[in-house]
């Protein structure tokens, strides 16, 4: 029924978003998110999952990019999942064992606080991915990887210590990139994506009046340099609703008559964290 | 007579950041933004610098969340610095005697495309950084490095391939993080953080007319989720003006008293691009 592609290799977090975004016949990995993004336009695969807010990999800008310029793709769905790293080794192998902790530099970077106080002495050696180091660390004595729980699941590797980033609270962003948008649920958001020919704070004034007119809830705001006119700004919003209400999409047709560059990337279902 | 802080190793973007902002006594290295900015507030260097958009280790939302918590240090200064990632080898190599390329995985992925076309059979191998990528590569026969113009000056290596990255203009915003910011010069920007107690449009348009009205010029906005209080919606905006000049100065007393969180981050003299 369904094939999702995702940021491989598999065991990474690009592919713990894909399992929590529920069922597909296949999951396909790419090596980047541009990939990803434009095997869903190919119809290579149906959907793709990209990160767009505080990943690893700081895919940020790669994916609003690619999202920015395709212009039959929109974002159909949202979720955040929160990035634990942890240290993986092979079953039996204990803190005393360990000489050496391999993984992506972003990991270990991320982990600095964690190693410095329980494994001093430990050489730490790059990989490509957090995945390919749990796999060699598996198969290697006296070694240890930071990765994910799946990563741990795939090698047959044992988790030694959980959640060890020093930031506990490390979340992404993911959306899921589709030929079409979502249909209203009654609890959604809608991104777009728009650019006024100068940087006043005026111009943006006039397209956030149309939503605060109408009782619109803004829940994200970005401005970023557009890279092919020098001095024209795009504006990134997320706000509260479905295109297809009405007081949004009057909001949207506002902002669209006020703008040199209009898109909307997408309406979809409000992510709800479990337990929030 | 000054000790700049910056993100180490000596040969990766942190040390040409540190070169291309001046003259100092002494350059420290240290191991991650966080790292730098701590020692500025700790007096162990003078001035530091990080970057703070669009880095090749996403150290964005570290250097913001460190800046917002850093009460006492302000923003001095600040530089555009185009990241050109490099293919570099010990000096009488040639693409074709290459079989591995070493690098940092994020610089690998950064210029994949050129990979796939030039040096398609070629093994990739991961680095903890760039700097110490090409310090191997050097030493290693039959191998090249992805990384900076410096690291190769350093390592006595020679660039195979300039500017190799898949996306040309790959440009990386620095600030300089010192006790104060700096005098006015007559063309200055200010960078600001609150928090609003609602995420409407309305509080932000609030704040954005206090600059229109005075015809300041906004050069980037940014909204984010605030760790501690859920909720609360931290934005970041960086205006034209110094905090000392009268509309500048008026204009943020108007939006600290409509703020339930304030603080200036600096004011500090407009970086002019060369050629721009």
């Amino acid at each position: 029924m369904k094939r999702l592609g995702y940021l491989g290799p598999p065991g990474t977090f690009g592919e713990e978003a894909a399992l929590l975004y529920g069922p597909a016949d296949e999951r396909v990995p790419f090596l980047s998110h541009t990939a990803v993004i434009q095997a869903v336009r190919d119809g290579v695969v149906d959907q793709g999952i990209a990160a767009i807010e505080n990943s690893l990999d700081g895919a940020v800008n790669e994916t609003i990019d690619i999202l920015l310029a395709a212009d039959n793709l929109s974002i159909c769905a949202e979720f955040v999942l929160s990035i634990d790293q942890n240290l993986i080794a092979a079953p039996g192998t204990t803190l005393e064992d360990i000489d050496v902790v391999i993984s992506h530099p972003s990991a270990l970077a991320q982990c600095r606080g964690f190693l410095e106080s329980h494994l001093p002495r430990a050489r730490l050696e790059a990989a490509l991915s957090t995945a390919r180091a749990v796999e060699e660390a598996v198969r290697a004595p006296n070694s240890a990887a930071i990765g994910t729980r799946r990563a741990a699941e795939i090698s047959g590797g044992v988790l030694l210590a959980e959640a060890v980033q020093d930031v506990r609270q490390n979340k992404t962003r993911f959306v899921v990139v589709s030929p079409h948008d979502a249909a209203p649920t009654g609890d959604d958001k809608t991104s777009i994506a728009f650019a006024v020919a100068h940087d006043r704070p005026g111009t943006l004034i006039g397209a956030l009046k149309e939503l605060s007119d109408r009782s619109i809830n803004l829940t994200h705001i970005e401005s970023r340099p557009s890279r092919e006119q020098l001095g024209i700004y795009v504006f990134l919003i997320d706000f509260d609703g479905h295109r297809q209400e009405r007081a949004a999409g009057e909001a949207l047709a506002a902002i669209r008559a006020q703008s040199n560059f209009f898109r909307i990337l997408g309406s979809y279902p409000r992510f709800k964290e479990v337990g929030s």
